[in-house]
């Protein structure tokens, strides 16, 4: 194969999801019909990577100092949703209306792989829960392991700072049927069973 | 979000297969977890698309004036074989020890799209024809029904020139089981048997 387009191929192969193949479809649909949107393509990552980096009060990705959500002053500062990737911020804002102010913690504790609350910045956290009048901590982290163990530690320091924190329910999904759910979804389900 | 992340998000999404989630993820992830990746790939679709155009004598894509394969003195020239696309080249070669030359398309006759002989530049296949002394043009068109009218078509060209053609065999394919092959293919293969 012509050596620039065996590099495309093995450059696309950075990209989540694509493997060999779809990268080698990839790389001959941008060359053999959408120049235009390669040449689109490389510029917006050029764009991306110079110019977004983390946003210094929340820690999610922005262009800017703050992000326009820290630096929106109609958001509620008194509410502060912890989740774990940048990616849950845009999940959260595109599935609800919450107006609050969020924390991205850019992983999740892991002691095995020696990611302790130093790693992901949790004095920062702390600072702010200090510095904002925080009322309430929305623990969003993922309901795996890990993300139940941050939850857990982000609880307690809550706690010594009298804040209330809350977690967001654990159950059956949307349109998920009982014979088909895995057995600690259904136990949560259960037990975190509300009135109705 | 921000503009240049939603930029890169929209940029992504030239790519085939992906839609506007695995964009976010893809995006998300190079901006987290892979930045120089990302630069990677941005010069690589920039050299590509720069440098990368179509062979002067078989059309697959290449960086050079001819390509590595019709540059070749040991290839056989009296055997061309004819595709559709660069990506059947690739293909061919990773699969086969096919060692004659070849002759992209680049498309395939479609009347009801406007597609005909000249837009395929078979002017270009037919002096080829005549100037290098081929003894059998073998038609790997896709097996489509635009795909068989092209192969028919290129026939036609062929015998007027006194030139063998062959087909690529239709038929079962490895590891298939009767029971669920179409009707179609189930035909072809029976119409098809070889002396075993």
């Amino acid at each position: 194969m012509e050596a620039e387009l065996d590099e495309l191929v093995q450059a696309l192969r950075c990209l989540p999801g694509v493997g060999a193949k779809s990268a080698r479809r990839m790389a001959l649909h941008l060359l053999e019909r959408d120049r235009e949107g390669a040449r689109r393509l490389s510029r917006a990552v050029d764009e991306a990577v110079a110019r977004i980096g983390h946003c210094s009060v929340c820690r999610t990705l922005t262009s800017a100092e703050t992000c326009s959500r820290c630096a929106d002053p109609e958001r509620d500062s008194r509410v502060v949703c912890v989740v774990e990737s940048p990616g849950d911020v845009l999940a959260i804002e595109s599935a609800t209306d919450f107006g609050g102010r969020f924390h991205v913690l850019l992983g999740r504790l892991s002691p095995l792989d020696g990611i302790g609350p130093e790693e992901l910045g949790l004095d920062r956290l702390e600072a702010r829960l200090q510095a904002e009048g925080v009322e309430e901590l929305i623990l969003a982290t993922n309901t795996s392991v890990e993300g139940e163990v941050t939850a857990h530690y982000l609880a307690e320091m809550a706690a010594r700072h009298g804040i209330r924190t809350t977690r967001i329910a654990q159950g059956i999904p949307s349109g998920g049927e009982l014979e088909y759910i895995d057995a600690g979804t259904l136990a949560h389900a259960l037990s975190g069973r509300r009135e109705y």
